[in-house]
Order: structure tokens, then sequence, then C-alpha cells
């Protein structure tokens, strides 16, 4: 998983492949949640089969995936026993070297599609990286300001996309954020229940919508009884800098 | 004007009636940036004539505007001796009674006005009002909390619905957000030119939307060279109170 | 009038300019209904202001006009008495001049304009002028068809945007097609109430989309009791010959 | 299969279930192209498994697909031993109960939905279904009218979603109307290439639509060189009937 979305963690995916050595195992990659937000390299970085989806970076909604693969995964996929149908590649392979798709396309997706990159492309891809970066870098900086710490512990894995901030009783701050501020941050997952909370800052951003995004938090927080510094304070300065 | 755009002062429309006494002159209001976010009251407060338009606290696009016409403007009107067509309420009112409208109709701006009464209505007029009235109050706490003033002076005559602050060379703070937030505020204007930036708070928004508001003011007085307090913290902690 | 919507008659415009001679008259021509759909040439032809709306050939929504002016109609103008604002064209000139507007813009049907105007330079003018005159040749072979006749007596005058048809009792034909086909015909107006109706076929519009309406009203014509003739079959010879 | 978009014939699912009798097999029913278009009856019908679709009846894009599935076939997953992990029921039930589900939602497909079903309850489905009967068969009077044939027999099991037509050389047929007049016709699939076109005629879908479209398709017959009669003339008769 190149973004672990339940955790704000990067994997470091080229020292995964570096660590397989001659290995014969195939390398996949879940890039859904950093797809387009988070500078991944399916080449470069020698991944086998890459994942992506339409609904988080590519500021689409759901409904559209992408696959990725390498020549030995297309030759590893042949030799696979495991029955399968509509995940087998060879049709898809086969209709897309005519241009087509061999089931019902998501046509108004496409042209969505479309639109998305062309939007990437407007900005340019090392440019919508550093926005992403710098806005995860300003949340951190507002998690400090509050007096809390984030999930990730490695600075080398510190998510683009989103930010897992550590609390006791998020559930309860997550809540009332939503009813009062109508802003729905994500929950804690599995053993992390209750016990942090997910700020998402990816896809059609910018600065001004996470300064409301801190606001809302940094109030939530207050109003549940949280005694918390000026975190969205020390978010302006560095969204300032 | 009921709410006058370019300075964030509201007219004492009922006063205003009072102070006529029994004069003859019609009173004719401008509500174009106060409809259905500042109260106002055409038949209580005997106002012969309405102006109010889709754009602003309807939440619609510019397109479709409305007239509110006591008894004694429709008799001046048919004695007024002005040339007119377009501006002629005889064919407006006789197609009306039937349902219709003498001209070609903006017909999808009426079904989106349709929409934006049921969002209206299912808020509640009144908690729509006072949500405006909270807003211009949190704004005024960030204009404080900058060291900045308001160039409305009577207490009574505050906006709801936008508030403009006093500053020397506020064009190069406004050219500054708009290039580096993405956000246009409202400049200036006659003499007040340079002299002071208008807020907008008024529609579809929300405490988000305004604290990310206020960041974006804030962010961009401090790279202006501005040595201003921190008024978001002020807004905030209005806002959560 | 160059293009006459209740009678689907067209003016010679240029014809109307050579017989104007050397008269100081004003020439001004409303397009509303014939702007991009029938050719006009506003400088060739010498007309003073031609009057033009988004919601006809244009394929926008009711919400934009324009004004096109010659430098005669912009001094008379200068010189006229009666007293105006918002028609006043002195702001909107000098507004013009810097890229803006002095009133608030119908900025999103600005966006469908632009995108209006790219699908007819892909056409291209001269194919939408032909395809419209073509689709109003194969509504009159309709008209012959089911026996009846087209209200324009002048060849020279044939509308290409609308096709009005004699009939008496027009309006309970009508009334029904719209009833059991949900197809909306035009009404004959003033002393044609009743004995005409009309056919649109301007805009965004196809060969299919008026077999469709033709269709629609020959079903309608046979199911009001009118003993009419194959009119579709006639136009469908038109239109793939 | 209810109704088989290659071919335009629809299955009598009732009697294949009181064919299989007491027999242990489970009956999977795929109503793809027969969904709120043609009477379908999951439960009365013993059918154990059906799948349906957004992208057809139900008037949407493509994106969602819904499984109805009976007691029996639950049992029969969970003794399934093919892996599976996207497709396993389990996850989904769970979720389904407490209103949710496992995985990222198509959020505005599923507004898209309820305003779907919203406009399939103001007709009524019996409403629904006899429209597309009557299409049907509007669309074989026309086929009749042009002297071809209809690929189903069964009188039994036309379908009411679309017609198969028998035609050699249908495929320049399909192209030649796609250039001239931007339908785009069904094409002959496997052993039926080039010998069958199909006409859609479900989802939002009235008669001068299926007037057009069948005006399309015999002006592209001609075209195309073949000799045929009035079918739309005979499909009018039957829509006016």
């Amino acid at each position: 998983v190149h973004n672990e979305t339940s955790t704000g963690v990067t994997s470091r995916v080229a020292d995964v492949r570096a660590a397989l050595g001659d290995h014969d195992a195939l390398l996949l990659v879940d890039t859904i949640s950093s797809l387009a937000s988070i500078d991944f390299r399916h080449d470069e970085w020698g991944v086998d089969v890459t994942v992506g989806g339409s609904q988080k970076g590519l500021m689409l909604p759901a409904g559209l995936s992408f696959n990725a693969v390498s020549a030995k995964a297309v030759e590893a996929s042949k030799r696979a026993r495991l029955p399968r149908s509509y995940w087998d590649w060879t049709p898809i392979i086969a209709a897309n070297q005519a241009g087509y798709w061999p089931y019902t396309s998501a046509t108004n997706l496409l042209y969505g599609l479309r639109e998305a990159l062309a939007m990437l492309r407007e900005e340019g891809l090392e440019n919508v990286f550093a926005r992403h970066a710098r806005h995860a870098a300003a949340t951190r900086a507002a998690v400090r300001g509050w007096g809390l710490e984030v999930l990730a512990l490695d600075e080398r894995e510190l998510s683009g996309s989103l930010t897992a901030v550590m609390l006791d009783g998020s559930d309860a701050v997550r809540r009332l954020i939503l009813e009062r501020f109508d802003m729905s941050l994500g929950a804690g997952l599995g053993r992390l229940q209750d016990r942090v909370f997910r700020i998402g800052h990816l896809g059609h951003f910018n600065d001004l919508m996470l300064a409301g995004t801190l606001a809302g938090v940094q109030m939530g927080l207050k109003l549940a009884g949280h005694d918390v510094g000026d975190g969205v304070g020390a978010a302006l300065e560095h969204l300032a800098g």
C-alpha cells in the first residue's frame, strides 16, 4: 500500500523493491489514496502491478479503477489457476489494443477523467505533489500547535494526502464536528478505533480549504472539552511562509 | 438601499418609513444584497417597491429579478409619464395573474429558485438571518483582532451579508490574496477606492467557509506587510461560543 | 425583425437598407430567432443596431442579450432625450473597452456562450445555416404532404428557424400533441390565434429530432380528426435526398 | 438471461423455474437489459440470484450493480469454495444491515438512483412496462413495413427493450446511419455479425424519440440501397392507435 489510508503512513516502495532483491515475488502496489497526490513511479521503481482509482487524487466520483501491469505480471497472470472472469486481464488488454473496453464503459467518468488529467497537467504534476506535501506539513504544524501527535513515526513515511492524529475519545469529537460544522473526519479503524481521527487533504484542495478544515477541527476539539493550543495559527504561519 | 453593498451599512427601513410620515413620496427599497440574508418586511414596513435579485441570498446565478409593489406604487406607475416598455408592470401583472410571464422566461433559473426556496424553508428564515448575523459578528471580531476597523459606525446598521474593512492600500492586499489564495475580495468604490476591502459572507455559507475566508485575509494582510493580530483566532472563539 | 417568430417570415434586411436610400433613419434589426441560425450581416448590410439573445440559435438558456451598434447609432444615442439608465450604452461601451461589464455579469452563461461559439465554429457557420435551411425545406415538404399550407407566401422570405402552418382549430391539435406526445408547438398569435401552429427547428437540432417532431405533428393531426397525408414520408425523402 | 441483449429474445423465467422442478440447481437471472423495462418477479418466480445494473432501464450511467439473493443462494455461497473477496456477499450483507456498504460507495449514482426510482414510481411500473411493450410492438410494425424480419421467433419471447432485425450486410447500414444521422445502432454479435442490427427502445424514451429512431433507420436503409417499404408509417399508425 503506497499510502495507507487508515494511518497516514506511506510505504517506501523503491526500498521494498530493493529489499526483494532477485526474489521471484511480484510487487503489487495499491495507490488508491496516493495516485496523482504523492509521487509514484511504476516503471522506475520496478512495480509489477499498480492499482489506482478515480475517487481520490483524480478528483472524480468513484467508478473507474486502473491497473498498470508489468510483462512479468501478465505472464504470471496467464499461469495463475484461480478461476476469474471480470478480473481477467486478457480480454481487457486485447480490447485496449483496439482502443476499446470489453464491458460497458463508464463513459461519463471517462469525460471527467480527461478533464481531471488536463487540470493536473495544467498545474504540473510536480506542483501537485508539492501542494499536497505542503498541506500535509501545515496540518502537522496544526497538530503540534494543538499539543497532539501524528500517528506516523518515521519522517520518511509521512503521508501527503491525509494525516492521522492521536486522540483518545476521537469518535465523540468527530461526531460533534459533523453535527456542528457539517465536516466529516475519518475515523480510527481496527485497534485505532476511537484513538485517532484522520484529516484528508488531497485532490481539488487549496490553502483556504485547509484553513477552514483545521479551524473546524480546532473548534470541535475545544467544544469537546480538549484543552488544545492554536493549531490553526501554526498552520497559517506555515502556509504563509 | 436596504444593504449598501459598497459599505456594509444597512438602512433602517422602518425608521425611514416613519420619518416619511404622511408625505406622498413612494418608498423604494433595493434588497439585492439583503434578500434572504437579512430580515426584510415589505408589507409590515410599508414599502412601496422592493427590488430583489437571484444572485445573492437566493444562491442562484444572476438572471432573475423581483419586484414587490404596493397598490400605491401600481397607481403611481399608471400615472407616470416616463416612456417604458420592458420595465412596464402592466403586462407583467396581467400575465402573472394567469401564472405566466409576458416575455421569454429564464426557466432553468425558476427551477433553481424552487430549490433555493426549499433550502431556505428547510433551514428556517429566522435561522438563515441568525446565521448571517453570527457570521457578520465573527467577521467583526476578526477585524478587531487584526487591529483594524469596520467602515460602518452605527451598531444598528451593521450588515449581516458583508463587512467593509478600513485599510489604506487595500487594493494591493486584495491583489495578493487573489493571486496567492484564489480568493476575490470586494474593492472599495468611489472615494473609498484603495481604502477599504469587503468580505462577503452571505448565501450558501457556513462557519468553516468563513474560517477559510478570514484565514485568507489574515495571511494576505501579513504577506503584504501589515502587522496584524490574530483575527482568525478571535473569529473562531466567536463561532465556537 | 429579421425572423418574425410568430409567422415564420424573414425580412430581406439588405433590401430594406437599399430602400432607405440616403434617408437619415436608423435601421434596427431584431435577430432574436435568427442569430446563428440564418445568415445575417450587420456590417455588410449597413444595419445600425442589431439585437440578439442567447436562447435560440446560440443554444443557451435565456439571460444574455447582445447589441451590435454602428457609429451612427452611438451618435444618435448620445443625442437621444429619452431618460434611460440600464439601457444606456455609454457605461457598457466604456466598461467593455477594459473587458468588463458595468453590472453583475451572468458569468455561467458566458461560459456557456464560449462553448456554444466553439460548437458553431466547429460545424462552420455556413453549414449551420445550410442545416437550418434544409430542415425548413423538409418541414415544408411535410406540410405539403399533409395537404396543408405554410403561412409565408414569398419564397424569398421563408424562415430557416421555424415554420408556421395554417390550420383552423390549431389550438386543439397543439393541446392534444402536448398531452399525448409531450411536445409543445408554438401557438398562433393575435389574429392568427387558433389559425396556425408553429414548428421550431433551430439551434441544437438534427435530422432525427426533426423526424420525431414531424411524426408527433402528423399523429396529432390524425388523432384530432384531420385527414392528412404522409408528411413525414415526404420530409424523410427530402432529408435523405 | 431475462432479456438477451444480442438477440432481443426474452426468457420465460417462470417456465424455466417450473422446468427445474425439485432439482437442487440455483436459478440465476441476468436482468441487466430488462430491469425496470420488462416485468420481472424475483420472489414470485422463485429466482435465487438476480443481477441488475444501473445503466439501462434505471436511466443512470453505468456504475451500480445489484444482486437480489434467495436464502438458498446465500447458503450455497457460504459453502462455495471458489476464493473470492470483492464478490463475497458476506461483508456486503453485514454492512447493508446497518445501512452501509463495505467499500467506497458511488454516492452520486445513489442520488441519481433515488431520482430514477421516483420517476418510475411516478409513471407507475405497470405503465413503464406497457410503454416498453408498446414501443417494441411499434418497432416490429416498422420492421414488417420495411419488409424485413425480426430475429426472435417465439411470440412469447419478444423483447420490450430492444429489437434485433435480420439484414445481411447490416454493418454497412449501421456505419452509414452513424455517420449521416449521428445514431448508433447495436451490431450483430458472434455468428450474427453483419447479419442483424439492433434497435434499443428502453429507459427514458418516448413515442417521438422512437419515431426519430425509426426514421433514421429507414433513411439509412434506403441510402444504403435497400429497397424497403414505409416502416415509419406503419409504426406511427401503431403509436397513434
